[in-house]
């Protein structure tokens, strides 16, 4: 914005005062006579003067802006978690800086730096990495509060956290086709690093929610078996292909857990191109009650994460952390619950 | 952001030199020796000063950071079209300000307020009503450059625009089912304003696309019958009664336009509740090219928009006119084309 409208010298002219005294009546900080104040604001109007938010802002030292930090905007998940952050945020007066990271650490690292730099007032992160946390502490830092939304992320002990019970989302998950009869469950995940049995700490959801079906299965008696495990990168294509190597398997599985919404919508496809009929020969899972599952014949189980109020959990309590004023107090961690949803695609018509 | 953090003052002082050097130096512009400016930036490393954005913004006239305005960020359609805006802007420098307005026109008049005295560098916006323009116009006015994207607004004829041809897109699909024999074609619209038969200009896509099925249809001498049109609102529910009311007359369509991506996850289902069977008994078309129409069976036949496309065009053509420098230029409007993708909801297999 290059600004060529009138300046606060202008309006200061018009109304007959001292420059000062028109940026005090502008502002609403400082003294000002509530005549003088009149005089200045008919003066601004007149001109059609623009308030400055910048140099209230260094005055006032707040900017009314919160940052979002999300890694993919168009996976609904993240769409409807951000309007419940706008839900909750925009009534308060304060205005959403959004940026996507694409899953990308450098871009996370810019994005807080630069939200930094423009004064935000707090932050709210969908972290790229659980193992990277020092861009975060540093903001912390700064003075600037972290609320960390879906994921953990180490190394920050001191920022808010408001999360899903992932472990036991998954858990449900296989405890509902163990009851079924399933013994051969497979899973298509994105957690790459997790190995089987491992108990190293795996913070992101997928990676919690991998852990999860490894427990629920051990729970049942039932040894892990790699072969049912799909890794697959996050998009569709690729938990296409992930599924379709699972069914491939001299003894394929029966039932299959998919950890996220984009990995189902390709699963789900493979299923059907394979020509298996669901429940009967396949059993399906996903997660994220999308307006599609109840589409598609048959209808899709999901674990239904809520979403929305993660965003608005978020939104809160960063606010609360503002309206603190960044004095140091101890992390708050908000852990909500998913639900399963049985539908069609696990359950017998 | 309080900012208890280091001040310029203190790395001027480390540094041994004016703090005015010290913020020259650290913001890049004005005459400073390499010899000072490394002893500055090794002082505000040392000290963690994290660089004043807004200062600087202040001198530069530039705060790398442009609005976006969009009705509702959860909808697939404006979640990509976002996700095609930053993937141009982000490697451009620019951070994007995002704004979420429900549709709400006061809303919007706030966000752009809000965004403007940000000082943001231009906004693209997906507006709320098509005839209310003032506050765009106002916004150009001051010199911020303006894309409209998706929908035209009456009244700001300086503002670029970024849209779908809608009228062909909608022209096209009733052609398609033209084509395969249908006579009774109903249509599920968001569109109030225009009556059947009117000529009166309706911008707002919902309303450019009924016009193309009424123009469509009398091409093909066939008078649209109002009993055909479903009004809905801009929600699943909505759009499911309204479908729900056409199938139940007397003398029902043998097939349907939705105009929207969120009217079809609602029509779809109430065809299926309804137990009729597509193409056979109904025929349905959608609109977006979403995962979820070739999951469900049969897949459903839609418009295909460019909305990624729409996204990086807009984006562009915002940094166009930033690098212009808010000089006066004559608008630019780029239309881009939808194409129909014919799938089983439409094709007897």
């Amino acid at each position: 914005m290059t600004g060529n409208g009138p300046s606060l010298i202008d309006v200061a002219r018009a109304a007959g005062v001292a420059t000062a005294t028109a940026g005090r009546a502008l502002g609403g900080y400082g003294q000002v006579s509530a005549r003088t104040r009149e005089r200045v604001l008919a003066a601004a109007a007149e001109l059609g003067y623009r308030t400055n938010g910048l140099a209230r802002s260094m005055i006032t030292g707040s900017t009314q802006t919160i940052g979002v930090v999300v890694t993919d905007v168009a996976n609904p998940f993240f769409a409807t978690a951000l309007s419940g952050i706008t839900d909750v945020t925009h009534p308060a007066g304060f205005e959403v800086l959004l940026a996507n990271t694409g899953g990308d650490l450098d871009a996370e690292r810019r994005a807080i730096t630069v939200m930094s730099e423009k004064r935000v007032d707090g932050v709210i992160v969908a972290a790229a990495q659980p193992g990277e946390g020092a861009h975060l502490k540093q903001a912390i830092g700064a003075g600037v509060p972290v609320v960390l939304i879906d994921r953990l992320v180490r190394g920050v002990p001191e920022a808010d956290t408001v999360t899903i019970d992932n472990e036991h989302a998954a858990t449900e998950a296989v405890a509902h086709l163990l009851e079924l009869g399933h013994r051969r469950i497979g899973v298509i995940t994105e957690a790459v690093s997790l190995v089987s049995g491992s108990r190293k700490r795996g913070l992101f959801p997928s990676a919690v929610r991998l852990r999860g079906y490894f427990e629920a299965l051990r729970a049942a008696g039932i040894e892990p078996d790699e072969d049912l495990v799909g890794v697959a990168r996050y998009d569709r294509g690729s938990a296409y292909d992930a599924t379709m190597r699972l069914l491939a398997h001299a003894a394929p599985p029966t039932a299959l857990l998919c950890t996220d919404n984009v990995l189902a919508t390709g699963a789900y496809r493979a299923v059907q191109d394979r020509g298996l009929r669901m429940p009967g020969e396949l059993s399906l899972i996903g997660f994220d009650d999308e307006p599609w599952t109840t589409l598609v014949r048959p209808e899709l189980t999901v674990v239904e994460q809520p979403t929305y109020e993660l965003g608005t959990r978020a939104g809160r309590q960063l606010l609360d952390r503002i309206a603190d004023g960044g004095r140091p107090r101890r992390p708050h961690h908000v852990e909500l619950h998913a639900k399963l949803v049985a539908r069609g695609s696990t359950l017998p018509g």
